[in-house]
């Protein structure tokens, strides 16, 4: 059978007979319209987008391709792999197949009867090298750095997003729900760390979050327990655990969890590419008084910053306030860190990727809107002995917040 | 306890008796050496590394770090976080923290008496927003690319590197074999997907494969059964099956498994961030004729490649050979891929990432040589109906090849 025929005539019945849900018309021409005003206000008359989420945000489509979106014109989607998926995926309207990036000018001044004169790119990610081609290519035009337009515009979630990202939501609750049933004593970390994985995998869980870095490698198994919680590694979070060796020293190990001991888990969901991300603390049996006093504490402190949600509030105020909650409850050497590599952070924005604005940290001074989400994530690390904490993601709604991760908020003993 | 202290006296030994093995300093010492020839014949009077693949390579770590090789005097680590962990890591002597970039040029000046006047960078993923930092740090030097060198560099794999490979070679042939009490009809694609990556994980696979790419993901559990076998995706690859989402439109899906369908899986193991990638067929019951034969016809297909394996053999050569063979076993429309969407290729290189040199390929007229790895995999594609294929990753040796991932290369009834 001929393949694209069989697309055509299959493909789309079979994906959403799956679950496959497509980006509506109406989201994606609000997500132009409002990246047109701010391109306007940047003096940037054209768009080519290729970074994977912001292609997939503009576009609905994570096919290989680039989008170029001009002030005055359609949008036009150029696909090198598969041309006929992206039509699938995409509700743009103009959809052509190239098999390089020598055809785009010739193509964008095809679509508009011109070139632009200022285009915009993702600078703070595209390589140098990629750049050099561009230069190349488009010998005349101003490159200007276009991320942070688009990051900003991302920032606020339509419902359509805020409905995926309630599903990453949905599944991380099954997921931990069925940890109780799995956790056993005996049980390493990274094993029970990869039950959780095929649990929420079966509920459509990607099994990748997605962070907007050359080198920040986000996972979804941080399952730590006892010593491994009093860990601190690469990344910018008050423990990393020890992982599997030195080219993977994050996460879960090979460590046989014991009766007793702290077990944070940390563990984030994607649906459709919106992220939900999570914390919990299991024990098998009672854990020792330290621990749930320390989980208690962050509850208070989690409780407290979610008291104060609302449009308007400030990102950093309210990062600062926990630093004195934390010291009025004894805990000012070990919250979001041992002393010397503790946090500045208590909240990050989430989304199609992980380290979004907004962020509830030091030097993040500005209000929070409505449509904002976000993680809030106290922790307390001891070092040698373990960590505790909580997390959830949250809505930032037009009175105050909802929480998209709706699991309950106690120490889940086994 | 204070982290630091805890970190010295426990950290290593709970490492080690987890499994964590530490790249030993001869091997390091023979890399910088190597790099250092390349430098020279480029001109180059240091490098500054900053991609997590290559720190690793050349330092030992995977912390946040910067890696400084000035050609005349000793490597010097610049460690963001966490310093504790590079020391243990890293067998380099001079390991310093730094908490921001703009330190570095005082610290590089400190370490040589005065600045490099080229620096080479690996500006194949270097964003342009921080080589612009980096040009201003560093007024009045020339920034080179230096991506090419170390890629070049670490396609030759040292006797300790191909240990590592071998590793995640076993950790293959044990999760493929787990895979057949594993496969029940019924399962969804991402179900069994799950467990096989729990049981690799459970033996120290790190969950992830890492290509050397701005957008290219790579993934594990890449099951396809019957028709999502014949479904191309935005890869360079022969299938790419339906994914979760357009969101995540590759590998596994929520489909159901059936008796008699061909189940193709390809799934890369990673231990100590070496990469082993391996195919198989399995099926629930025999499956149909028609994709017993193509098996068989990949399995001639890669025997015949195997068989010219040896340092010398050209790598075009190797992979036109095989357009050769495919026709005449009645293949050429569905060899690597539906018509007008064949890749073409029949191996990559493959280490610490999935897209290394060699690349047995049209256009990659070089030769073979001694301590190069790769992947070989034919596969053939029927749309509609399914994918049959093989994998196995390989070393080429003094006078031909071994096999890295020892598995019976038969399809895996169940």
């Amino acid at each position: 059978m001929a393949y694209r025929q069989w697309v055509r005539d299959e493909l789309r019945g079979l994906s959403k007979s799956l679950g496959f849900r497509y980006t509506p018309f109406k989201e994606i021409e609000g997500r132009i319209s409002r990246i047109r005003k701010a391109m306007e206000t940047q003096g940037m008359d054209a768009l080519l987008v290729v970074q994977k989420m912001d292609l997939y945000y503009l576009s609905g489509t994570t096919q290989d391709s680039l989008l170029f979106i001009p002030l005055e014109k359609s949008p036009l989607l150029l696909v090198r792999r598969e041309l006929e998926r992206a039509k699938i995926d995409s509700p743009l309207e103009d959809v052509v197949a190239i098999s390089s990036i020598r055809e785009v000018p010739a193509l964008m001044q095809g679509h508009c009867g011109r070139l632009p004169s200022t285009l915009g790119l993702e600078l703070d990610l595209l390589p140098v090298r990629d750049y050099a081609r561009y230069e190349d290519l488009f010998k005349g035009l101003r490159l200007a750095d276009a991320s942070s337009l688009i990051r900003d515009l991302r920032k606020i979630k339509s419902p359509f997003e805020i409905e995926l990202m309630k599903a990453a939501g949905e599944i991380g609750r099954e997921t931990f729900q069925k940890g109780r049933e799995i956790l056993k004593e005996g049980m390493t970390e990274i094993e029970f760390g990869g039950h959780l994985e095929t649990v929420a995998k079966g509920y459509g869980h990607e099994g990748l979050l997605r962070v907007r870095s050359l080198n920040y490698e986000a996972y979804t198994w941080h399952v730590l327990s006892g010593p491994t919680g009093g860990i601190v590694s690469q990344s910018d979070s008050p423990m990393g655990g020890l992982g599997l060796s030195p080219a993977f020293p994050v996460g879960a190990s090979l460590r046989t969890m014991r009766a007793h001991e702290p077990i944070l888990v940390d563990f984030g969901t994607c649906y459709h590419g919106y992220q939900a991300d999570e914390t919990r603390m299991f024990s098998i049996g009672t854990m020792s008084r330290k621990f749930i006093d320390a989980f208690h504490a962050c509850r208070e402190i989690h409780d407290a910053v979610l008291g104060e949600i609302r449009p308007g509030a400030d990102c950093e105020a309210l990062f600062l306030k926990t630093l004195q909650l934390a010291k009025r409850l004894g805990y000012e050497d070990s919250y979001l860190g041992p002393p010397g590599l503790q946090t500045r952070f208590i909240g990050h924005g989430i989304g199609l990727e992980l380290n979004e604005p907004p962020f509830l940290a030091q030097g993040h001074s500005y209000p929070l809107e409505e449509g904002m989400t976000f993680a809030v994530e106290p922790k307390i690390v001891f070092p040698g002995e373990g960590a505790a904490g909580i997390e959830n993601t949250v809505l930032v709604t037009r009175d105050g917040y909802e929480i998209l991760t709706p699991l309950e908020m106690d120490i889940l003993e086994v």
